[in-house]
């Protein structure tokens, strides 16, 4: 078990997740440092105890010394970090991620990376509306989903010490999915919704609307408030899958739109009742 | 001014809303009657001070002592019960309503009218995921839009009152549109949204769902659990201005996905920071 709390952890990219894996995992009493941009995160987060040291910039000194190493990066900057600083680590470290998305990442960096380092992929679906270490909070992780997608090339250990990272830092349901089932998976419960979101938001001036819009619609558009510099490089990582997905959706909502044009009332109940008889299931959880 | 508490106020149709102006109302010093199908619910709301008496059947005597009659009725019986009872009222009675859909409902029940009674039409925006009297609470209308939508018939002192009825029963918002925008409006942020939630759920079947759901894909679809007989109902009496408000929908949900087929990102993110500039306006309210 690689998990023991004598282990150096290293955390890459110290903003909200990265900072909220920081404090979770140093609760548990292992040694965490970071490299992030900002000399002002790594004050804030050394004052608040948050890490025990940090770096802005990678180098031997950083990242020689850690067995575990999590990248909290947007997945471009990550796919540029190991190809130019993968050197630095020492033989035998472990490596994990928490990218939204996964087939587009995965391959590439274990293809590109040196053979005596493992990365074993990760996704803590969990988040805020808000950003940097200054928000960062484990407590997002409770009741929340945390999935690992190994790969031909993972090792069992490597599966299950990033399947006991995520138990640890207090997710609700840890599994295993592949890296094209997680895409799908994504693409429908959490990519295609916040492009719903957003379309609406888009639909008209909001001003108009505020006085009487209810709880339906504020629950609907909470996640149109959203990171456009992440979510754009998400989406476009995940495209085809993404494509796939709002086809699926505009199938449905075309069918219930033509139920109305043609006064069909009778297969309108019956996708209501569809509906309702599945989100009854959630509810249920 | 019609309501001091002397006034004896009538609901026909005694469910979720019915019961819950019930409540509202009675705990302000009014006398409190109903006419209700099942006498289950009519012993449930004496027994429960919901209401002062009930009857399973219009009648002289259960509506002609009426000052003011609220009609919780779907929108169809509503318009029936109208032109089959209407010889009950006594002279210069006022009737409202609670109906979620008004051009198709507001100039048909005021031409069928008699003379001597006025109808002055509202729409509490609110509700609750489950029905009938026993689940009434009128904390449902804290923080909701209550909305008059008079017509060129109405007088101003009905107006009058009906707007102190919905700030009375303690809703945050009270408010006047015309019956067309009310419909316009009501189609955008409650019955498009439900469309949504609808079409979502139908995509998949939702076991294999459940396990990986996070908070976004859950707000979104609470609202999939729907009465169908209402809500068809509701659908096709506001169906050009609903088809409209898809059709608007859809051009926004298109483009977005043209951006996302052509790799279009200064689009794509263009479309996010409107989303979320316009978003962020409700969350200051």
């Amino acid at each position: 078990m690689m998990l023991d709390t004598s282990k150096n952890i290293l955390i890459v990219g110290l903003g909200l997740i990265g900072g909220s894996y920081a404090k979770a995992l140093r609760k548990l009493g292992f040694k965490i440092s970071a490299i992030t941009l900002n000399q002002e995160d790594i004050d804030f987060a050394v004052e608040n105890g948050i890490i025990d040291e940090g770096f802005t910039k990678p180098s031997e000194e950083a990242i020689g010394n850690a067995e575990l190493v999590i990248f909290a990066l947007y997945p471009k900057v990550f796919k540029e970090w190991i190809s130019k600083y993968q050197n630095f680590f020492k033989p035998g470290t472990l490596i994990t991620d928490v990218t939204g998305v996964k087939s587009s990442v995965v391959y590439e960096i274990q293809e590109m990376l040196r053979p005596d380092v493992e990365f074993i992929a990760a996704h803590p679906m969990a988040g805020k509306e808000v950003y940097g270490v200054q928000n960062s909070d484990p407590k997002i992780f409770h009741g929340a989903n945390y999935i690992v997608t190994p790969t031909e090339k993972n090792t069992e250990s490597a599966i299950r010490d990033c399947l006991e990272l995520g138990r640890l830092m207090g997710f609700e349901r840890v599994s295993v999915l592949t890296p094209e089932k997680h895409d799908e998976m994504i693409g429908f419960v959490s990519q295609l919704t916040h492009c719903i979101a957003v379309s609406l938001m888009n639909c008209y001036d909001g001003e108009k609307l505020q006085d009487y819009t209810g709880d339906s619609f504020r629950d609907l558009t909470r996640i149109a408030r959203i990171n456009d510099e992440m979510w754009s490089e998400l989406f476009l990582l995940n495209k085809e899958t993404l494509l796939d997905q709002m086809d699926k959706f505009l199938s449905e909502f075309g069918k219930l739109r033509k139920t109305l044009e043609n006064g069909d009332r009778k297969t309108m109940r019956e996708m209501m009742r569809i509906s309702t008889a599945r989100r009854s299931l959630f509810d249920k959880k």
